[in-house]
């Protein structure tokens, strides 16, 4: 069955982006630190057309497995906002992507698949719609931070990937923060581990 | 030779104590859900000296190499007067603890071999005391958060350990704030996962 999963990189000290982020510095301050392991590895780099990268090794595998699996994406505006200023023409999604905004703005298209709606309903809603496109694959909820809270806290969630590189950012965004610890609880399901960054992988529970 | 290492378990939000802390409330509202996966393991109630316990499992190995590893610890002043409060008489240290506090007072002798030694001299002549003491064995920095934040910003830490337990605790002592992060690095060493706990093991260097 179809599952809804989050998918995200995180400095040890709990931060998914830098301070100050926005258009001109996407994930803020040094925030870019944190996928250092994933921009070099090929899985990551082919999706955004470009050339070369490492293979054979586990976090080339992870991006190719996750890359694989959604058949549609949810995300807040603030992410889209600051991707769309950032991501190559060819957007690194291929699927439905559906942006939480009270913006009214027409479906983009973007070659390669990828087409953004924008939507100001329900996060239920939103969810169900992008099950329904997603078919047989699973639903991604891509960040921000917001977003991702705001899903853990409804009970939506049923798989959490966190990539924890061993950097400090001692400011920015949080990922785990304004959570309702009542609603919800993780069992690790697995971890894997490589020389510059662990992967842990976490089954979601609604209570 | 003789390294000095931090063995702190975490919730996976990046608290290792909750809210409200004291001496009826040892490591706050919820804190010591933090540690369950150790509390059921013989490694850790024998040095309470207390009954049975799990064996054969990875935790219970960890625990024991931990408590074979260091011959004397460093500790704040607000995890002493919490632990002096709720250990039991023959306190799990068995060796000398240095206790950083203002506060004048004699050695305090307790069975088992643990003596605290209550010090307000800066934090490198107590590592130097602590490392004389320990002889080959190492030096660990049991606590809290303060401590351990002062000693990865002077740059004196050899090793990293964090249990991070899949919980949340949304409030109560962060480990990693108030940080320098361009004093130092981690590097990924080892990681070890078991069910209800992933151990991460980093080496510090100093920058």
């Amino acid at each position: 069955m179809s599952k809804v999963f989050v998918d995200v990189g995180m400095s040890l000290d709990g931060f998914i982006a830098g301070p100050n982020g926005g258009t001109k510095n996407p994930l803020g301050d040094d925030g870019l630190k944190i996928h250092n392991w994933m921009f070099k590895q090929k899985a990551f780099l082919s999706h955004l057309k470009m050339e070369g990268g490492e293979t054979n090794n586990k976090d080339n595998d992870i991006i190719e497995e996750t890359f694989n699996r959604f058949g549609a994406n949810i995300m807040g505006k603030n992410m889209f906002v600051e991707g769309e200023a950032t991501w190559p023409e060819e957007a690194p999604f291929h699927c439905l992507v559906y942006v939480l905004t009270h913006e009214k703005r027409e479906p983009l298209i973007r070659p390669g698949g990828t087409t953004f709606y924008f939507t100001d309903e329900d996060i239920h809603t939103v969810l169900q719609k992008a099950k329904d496109s997603a078919g047989e694959k699973d639903v991604r909820i891509s960040g921000g931070a917001k977003t991702v809270q705001q899903y853990l806290n409804a009970g939506l969630v049923d798989e959490f990937i966190i990539h924890i590189a061993p950097i400090f950012m001692d400011a920015g965004v949080r990922l785990f923060e304004h959570l309702d610890k009542t609603k919800f609880s993780f069992k690790i399901n697995k971890v894997i581990d490589s020389p510059e960054v662990t992967h842990l992988f976490y089954s979601v529970k609604d209570n």
